[in-house]
């Protein structure tokens, strides 16, 4: 045996400070990642209720809705600020390449927001979260001089615990930073420091009053050869409403831009399209989030034309210059386009709702491990297998169209080939 | 506007032949993957129940022990037809670098694996189950001529389906093939294929009276500073046992190989330890799966040795040549180690026992998004921010240690670094 004594202290020597170096890289994220959850779950969390404070002012007050055009200006006034005009996409090219991500980008994205919804824009609030947690994630990691590494992880951290503020679905939150910028690769080296973002920012946000979301859809569907065939079939029609959904919100944007350069004057124009049309459609449930429409249509009540309206409504919102996300409202769409096939072909209603937002979520944003960790944290793991097969379906027919044009696909949808392609519009 | 009726024509008719391009492919794999899945199924559940049986058999009769160094010559002397030796390694190399996946490794791993089991070695199956379905898979999609890209989806599809059928976890089966190769990188080209072979495995094992495997833990813990602490530091303890069990099971294989050369004496050898150690132990505890142990522990009742103990016997198990898979015995380190700590501090042991199984399968694998699924299917999701922390930290603090030395881990565990190593030994 050549295992002398001297040997064996120095291994243990090497041993423990391979230990302490480990738990220091533990701890040190659990500070910072920790800080940067309670800051974003307070903001996040203030945030939220000020959006359903807002809501609930907005739907008590209709007139509000003639306010939309002054509202537009606002915004388009106050990202004179900016001149970049960052959105989603710079926050994705801050991971992916780097790229400076301004401050500035939280108060502006917050207002503006709030102002989309107070005044009856058709908008969500998860691209305001991940606007707002990557830009004050990114600017703590830029104070305390974090290599470029960890400053992108700490972007990630501030989108983790932003979203989950926001929706109350931490496992979500924290995937959902690590797999959408670059499709196919999994970042695992932000999953300790997301999750505990995640997970405090999602406390934090109760401390301020903001409940997450949670659904109950019923649990004892039997996975049969009927019920796969339906599921199977929704799936390819939520890829197809998927591929609906991107281009027409890239679309009426560009149409936009082309048509109308000037931005106070496209503002304006849209906001009073939105008015003029949901004069002409006498219901305001195209407006804002619509939660409550969500909520409806997976218990089992919906408008069969709901979901085309609510593309059409959000293209326009967002077309025109207002903020907000486009997740709230993809859930929307797939959860009214799913209630309506369950009603057509006897599917569950609930079911098809809760299916058709999850396939539709993951089709227009190419992740599905978030997207199944959605299903779950939203409707419980009794429907797994339905899931797992919308999402599935959902994420290989709705080709390589996206949200974010910032975001790339690695690797082809059918063949085990690396491709590196950028999402289509 | 210049969109004339012929345009108009062409592109419903491009698109037309696109949806049915795209539906071409989800028929193709439905056929293909459900097919596997059936078959898969069917020698999965029939080769659990044998499991099963052996294991009933051996613990009312417990002088098959006696018989262990029988079957173990058994065993290499059934080797001798694959002069390769495959095992696991050789699938993964299938996969990543379209090895060749010989059809002969089905049975040998099956029969050698009952083997193990009906005399009393201490090993695992789901080992067994990658490699059955890998093989099988792989080669049904040369028999029926697919490219290379459908082939190493075939191989996933079977190594999913075999996965499925012991363990009813589908999702887990599903996912684990896609992460296990390549960490960092999700396959996400498989993932309806592996589903579907997934999903239709478990069906047919149940069918063939295989039920898969679903223990219940306490759902109202609380989140707090105290628990959270608590499942940091197990989770910390258990980075450091994977670690143990990896380089323990890696070592003494070498050491096997390097002292005792002549593979009939060696199987022969360690049997004979298996048998001593037994004796001394005046316990069969740690002998065949052990799934009633896992009970035991998740239950609460444990031997504090027993996550030692079970690291040694499985060690000497596979390292003198005994067949089976790492993965039960990773399971059952986990579950009593992680009851020890539950019972020493306090922390609900059943809970521990849970987070224990799946930070040090996670640790173990490199796996996390396959262990948080694994956490669900196995004990649902009300323990999510448990599961979610057990996990990521088991990831984090596991270093670049690995069961299988053909996986390669293709980012860094802590920085945002591609650094393309194999996992050390």
């Amino acid at each position: 045996m050549n295992f002398t004594k001297d040997k064996l202290f120095d291994f243990l020597k090497e041993g423990i400070w391979k230990c302490i170096a480990r738990i220091g890289i533990l701890v040190r994220w659990i500070v910072l990642a920790g800080a940067t959850g309670v800051v974003l779950g307070l903001i996040g969390g203030a945030f939220a209720r000020c959006i359903t404070t807002v809501t609930g002012f907005r739907t008590t007050h209709p007139w509000m809705l003639y306010l939309l055009p002054v509202a537009g200006l606002a915004i388009v006034a106050m990202y004179q600020l900016d001149p970049s005009r960052s959105g989603t996409n710079r926050i994705l090219e801050g991971i992916s390449g780097g790229k400076y991500v301004p401050l500035r980008m939280a108060p502006l994205i917050m207002i503006s927001t709030i102002l989309t919804h107070a005044f009856g824009g058709s908008a969500g609030r998860e691209g305001a979260a991940l606007q707002l947690g990557g830009s004050i994630g990114g600017t703590l990691g830029k104070w305390i001089k974090m290599d470029e590494y960890d400053q992108k992880i700490m972007i990630m951290c501030g989108m983790s615990a932003a979203f989950s503020a926001l929706f109350g679905t931490p496992l979500t939150a924290t995937i959902f930073s690590m797999e959408v910028v670059s499709v196919g690769i999994m970042q695992y080296a932000a999953l300790v420091p997301c999750s505990i973002a995640a997970l405090t920012a999602k406390e934090m946000a109760i401390l301020v009053g903001a409940e997450g979301e949670h659904f109950t859809i019923p649990s004892n569907i039997p996975l049969d050869v009927r019920n796969i065939t339906l599921v199977i079939i929704l799936a390819l029609l939520c890829a197809a409403v998927s591929i609906l959904f991107c281009s027409t919100l890239h679309r009426t944007e560009h149409l936009y831009q082309q048509h109308v350069p000037n931005e106070w004057i496209r503002v304006v124009s849209g906001a009073l399209l939105i008015i003029l049309l949901t004069k002409l459609l006498h219901t305001t449930d195209y407006l804002g989030a619509g939660m409550n429409i969500i909520a409806n249509a997976i218990a089992g009540e919906v408008v069969p034309t709901a979901f085309l309206l609510k593309i059409i409504f959000t293209a326009i919102t967002l077309g025109c210059g207002f903020k907000g996300g486009e997740i709230v409202p993809t859930l929307f769409v797939g959860a009214t386009f799913g209630c309506i096939f369950g009603q057509l072909t006897g599917f569950s209603p609930s079911l098809s709702a809760a299916c058709g937002m999850v396939s539709i979520f993951c089709g227009v944003t190419n992740c599905p491990i978030s997207s199944l960790f959605l299903s779950f944290e939203l409707f419980g793991f009794d429907c797994m297998p339905f899931f797992l097969l919308a999402i599935g379906i959902g994420y290989l027919e709705s080709g390589y169209f996206g949200l974010y044009h910032s975001q790339k696909i690695l690797y082809s949808k059918t063949k085990l080939q690396f491709i590196n392609t950028r999402t289509k519009e």
